[in-house]
Order: structure tokens, then sequence, then C-alpha cells
């Protein structure tokens, strides 16, 4: 069967997250592969570049499909992502689609992801917001955060930095960048400016980055100190990782494939 | 009791409209007048500039509240907006509280208020966008609904464009201003240009700027000409125009008070 390459972008808060599962139905894979079935007549897997959690959103999402030769013929007409889109709900949306070559696979070739994290610290958030940024109301060192943030750069052993239930062969990644800026953000029902980390990889462990930023913003709140990350890092001792950064501020934002 | 003088904002999207309903708690009143009962330990009213409809977004909402003097001392300390923010859900923000004189009225003293409406004319809606802006898939003919947006301006009885169950003394309202931009908007997960009306105006009937839009929207896609709209001003025959735009486009934008 031919083999589609699907883009598309999603709000994750009402789904246990991207991965199907057994006790819920609720999985952004589960709604997109019961409606490509329905247009594929047939079941199909939809094999996306990496899970995410519940509540985490993605602005392009990559996956790979083996569709029959009548998707492909919709496909030609321009008329696939119409019918995905008339079928799926409003918070998951197909944005491209093009033929894969055959042997492309979304998470064996994906190079490179990078994701963003939105804090808002603004000291009212606007509620256009409260699903898309982490709302934060303390003060905020941020050269702390940005001298701790330096330390995740390069090779490492992310053992501090993930949740339990991982299932990766090893945790060492590479981070080629992180840094901190500000955007303006304009929604329709207001304006104001986030302040966001961007972080690339080569690949991430689970919870990986929600860890990163909630360490950073223990730091950042003089909990702890920018160098007890280089020693999380070296040891991989969790205790000295802060907790956890809620899923809701986590974007995926881009994926690198060399094909 | 003092009065206060209160603006806020909230995305209506889970709720049944502004105003308290014997048969749903789910009203944007009953929620901020529950929450600030608590505050003042006793029980408030809350009275808004107008009601909104279920699904309808403040962007500012303006409030008048007669509070015991407990709770003027917290605002002179800084702790109403923050109190009563922590116990409101966070799709409802209060942005400011201040003074009012004693004989402010939110709605008697209410002089203009306007009104946007957002159309989302791109071929694939960002998810983000899906509870705020009207994702619309015809091909619209804005020379016609820029000149049917013309007739609405002035002074006119809008018995044709308004729902039932409306309870207003007079159908007789003045539109002092009604045009159509283009707004960059800028989501977090995503960029766009948005379609957007402006309406200002003396006051509303219930859903009128719905109809004056879902009317605009029948002549841009060419099922209705922009003399209609004239023709409908004039007869007041609710078959000539078109049907009521969705709530979820529409955010109530600014209260002009004079005092």
């Amino acid at each position: 069967m031919p083999r589609l390459k699907l883009y598309f972008s999603y709000v994750g808060t009402r789904y246990h997250g991207w991965q199907r599962q057994k006790n819920t139905r609720y999985t952004i894979q589960e709604i997109l592969e019961t409606k490509f079935s329905v247009i594929a007549n047939k079941r199909v897997s939809v094999v996306a570049s990496g899970r995410t959690d519940a509540g985490v959103h993605a602005r392009i999402q990559v996956a790979h499909v083996d569709v029959p030769d009548s998707v492909v013929r919709l496909y030609e007409r321009n008329r696939l992502i119409l019918g995905l889109n008339s079928l799926l709900p409003r918070d998951i949306r197909v944005l491209k689609v093009e033929p894969a070559v055959d042997d492309f696979h979304a998470i064996r070739d994906a190079k490179k992801k990078t994701y963003l994290y939105f804090l808002d610290t603004n000291p009212i958030q606007w509620p256009e917001l409260r699903h898309s940024a982490w709302h934060l109301r303390l003060p905020i060192d941020w050269k702390a955060i940005e001298e701790g943030t330096r330390y995740f750069k390069g090779k490492h052993d992310f053992k501090a930095f993930c949740g339990a239930n991982g299932n990766a062969k090893t945790s060492v990644r590479e981070i080629y960048e992180a840094h901190w800026g500000a955007v303006r953000w304009r929604g329709v029902g207001g304006v104001c400016e986030l302040r966001v980390l961007r972080v690339t990889g080569n690949g991430f462990l689970r919870n990986m980055v929600r860890s990163i930023v909630g360490t950073l913003v223990h730091v950042g709140s003089g909990k702890s100190s920018p160098e007890k990350i280089r020693t999380a890092l070296e040891t991989c001792d969790r205790k000295l990782a802060g907790p956890t950064a809620p899923a809701h501020g986590l974007w995926l934002w881009d994926i690198l494939y060399l094909t």
C-alpha cells in the first residue's frame, strides 16, 4: 500500500495524549485512526513522530500512514484533507498530506525535534490562554533561569529529568539548542507578552521538557540553584531536579526529517 | 453599602450565557455572584452592562456590585482581584476593580457598546481558534458584504434582526459605526489573518449582532443581495434577514460610560 506523510496540529486539552490506550477512546491517535479508517474503508494505522502526553499540544505533528489506492486518488483530487477535517473534531486539524518515499518512517527518520514551552508571567492571565501557557505568579530571577538553561545543552544522560514508565533503551539525549525568548501573543480577546523556552534535540524522554521547565522555574523562584542542574545531569539524581511543569504550556513545534 | 465597578473578561464557551437562570448553574453571573459572595461573606448581586448569549465571549464586560465594608478593605489592600481570581474558574478573570460613584448603574449608564465578530476564511482553521472565530469555507464577495454593512448604520428599527424572546420595550437602536477590517491573529500554536466586523451602537437587541453577521454572510455568499438589508430594515420583515451567525465568533469588546 502507498505511504502518505501527514502533517497535523492539535490542542491536547481534551485528550489523554497521542497514543492509543486500552482504557480510553480519547487519544488523538485513536480518533485520527478511526476517522482515517472511515475514509479508507479499512483499518489503518497512523504512526506519529512520537507521543505527546495528556494535555500537551502540537503546532505540528508528523505521521506516516499506509493507505489503499482509493485514498491516494482522494489525495490526488485534493479531497483528502477536506474529507479528514470534516470528520475530525475541531481541536485536531490535518494541515498537509504528501506522498512519502516507501521506506519513510515517522519515528525512525525524525532527526531533530523542537518543543516550545510557554510561560505567562503577567499578573492576570487572559482567559483564552488558560490551556496554552503556564500562568506563573511568582517573581522570577531570569538570570538564574538562563544560567541554568545553559547546562542542558549538549549530550547528557537525562535520567534525572524524565518521568517514570519511560521505555527508552537509553536516557542519553543531545540538546542542540535551549534558550528563552519573549513573544507577543495576540489572541482574539487579549494581547500580552509571553516567555518561551525553545528546545531542540535529537529526541526527548517522557516528561523531559516539562521536567526541564519545572526545574528551571524552581531555580528561577529561588528554591534551587543553577549549579544543581549540572549536578543532577552528572549524577542522574532525580532528587536534585525540580517538579514537572504542567502539560498545558508545552507545544510540539517542529520535527526535522532528512527525507 | 459601597458600590464597586468591576471589569472582567470571559470565554463563554462553557456557559449558558451571562444571566442567572433557574435551570442551570453554568452562567457567568451565577458563578461570579457565588464567588463574590464567599469573599463578601454575604449574598451579593452582580449587575453587568447587559447579557451575553450562550457561547458569546467578553474581552471586557463591566458590572456594578454593592459590597460590605470588609470587601472595600480588601480592595484597598489590593487583595480583592487576587482573591476573586483565585476562586473563579480560569475562563473568567476579573481585570480591574474601582470604586463607583453611588448612583452608577452598569446597565443604565452604558452609553455605547462595541461588539467584534471574527470570521476565519482560511482553508483550514487552527485548532486554537475553534471557539473564538467562525470558520467559513464559502467564497465571499466582500464588496457585497461591505455594501450591505453600510445600511445598518444610523437609527433603525431592528425588529427583523433580533431573536425571539427579547424583552426590550422598543426595537429601535442607533448604530454609530459598522465596518469590516482585517486583524493578524497570533495564537500560541498558529498565525493567520482574520476578518472582523466592529459594530458600535447605543444598545443591542438579543441576537442582533449575530443576525447582522449571518445576514451579511448570506449576502456575501450570493444567497441574498445588499438591497434586501435596506428593505428588511424598512419593513421589519424577518424573512428578509439571513440566519443567525454562531455565537462563538462574537466578542463584547468595549462599553462606554460617561461616569
